[in-house]
């Protein structure tokens, strides 16, 4: 199964051709951030969550205070949808009604289970590498302690959908002879110059795991 | 009214100091950015949809196709939860336990209301100047079609929070010691060369709006 089932929750209804159901293209989206978004139902209002994420095949897991109202939320099995959006660009047109954005999202529909104490151990790795490749390795590995005031969830990706704008304004015809700028102004996040705490020796140089990235 | 209640919903409970509950505080999110994600409920299913958006006192004006699943939802007052949020680094600790990352994150409770025919055409200002300020005044204004053919609703909001995470990392004491670096690496989102489509004369400038924010 390369591809998603496409159903009522996660077809792309406005500009079908924007949305895209093989895992290559979701994975690929989900795999450019580590930050998501979790909705969630308590007694029919929708909550929405932020929360750092890692993928590792159809599996995407969540970790947070084993207190937390997501996390025990979450536990209980009741169905989550996950969005990771990222926007690439604004895109003037010559008419207001046709600027848009360029984008790049995914939503996910599952729903979490909790996970043995090994496929824990894993799946913090799994997230740890999804923000910041090596860093797990450079770092105190967490205590007993730790790992029990922390819990971790895995999402099976059930549906999943890509949506995707990439290109220039599509204007009408009649409009291309406005004297007005047409065109895409690029938006992209970038990492700036790392900054040290107060507890590094002088002579400390940057992590590989940082090196790599900036 | 310059706070808005806490209460169960919008109450932050993890690291509750990171919550911010004034409206200058929430303001000042919600104005360094465009796109937030609604969340929504049909049949016990929460869905997330990210859109653009533009805010004006406490209301956020949501804009989208007469047709789409979420205009068609929302005009009819279900509740929503709409979040922003921005990763403003990667925070670094010794111990892995103690990685986090810095962000501004706000998360909207409310419900959506159609508008006037007067209050669409403010509302469609609103949400241009949001996106990019003074683009509004250089494009094309809309017909009546395009008019008739888009949606908009005004969230007004009901309760809100922000959290937000900024500064180094927090080690535990024992931890300082360690071999390993601690600190931020910043990340920002920034605009790149404009890139003009195919049908600009090439003596074309770029529009002051363009012009303010590269």
């Amino acid at each position: 199964m390369n591809t998603y089932n496409k159903n009522e929750r996660n077809t792309v209804k406005r500009v079908p051709k924007r949305g895209h159901y093989d895992k290559k293209t979701v994975y690929e989206v989900l795999d450019a951030g580590f930050v998501c978004q979790v909705a969630f139902v308590i007694d029919g209002q929708p909550f929405i969550i932020p929360t750092i994420y890692g993928r590792s095949g159809d599996t995407l897991y969540l970790h947070g205070s084993v207190k937390s109202r997501m996390m025990t939320s979450l536990e209980e099995g009741i169905p989550v949808c996950i969005n990771v959006t990222f926007t690439d660009g604004i895109v003037l047109a010559r008419s207001a009604f046709h600027h848009s954005l360029n984008y790049r999202s995914v939503t996910v529909f599952g729903k979490a289970k909790p996970i043995s104490t090994e496929q824990k151990n894993v799946a913090f790795k799994v997230i740890s590498d999804q923000i910041l490749k090596g860093r797990w390795e450079e770092a105190r590995q967490p205590t007993q302690k730790e790992m029990d005031v922390t819990s971790v969830l895995a999402v099976e990706i059930e549906d999943a959908a890509a949506k995707i704008r990439t290109g220039p304004p599509a204007d009408d015809k009649a409009d291309l002879d406005l004297p007005i700028w047409g065109g895409v102004v690029p938006m992209t996040t970038v990492y700036g110059t790392p900054i040290p705490d107060d507890h590094n020796p002088a002579d400390r140089s940057l992590p590989d795991s940082v090196k790599h990235i900036i």
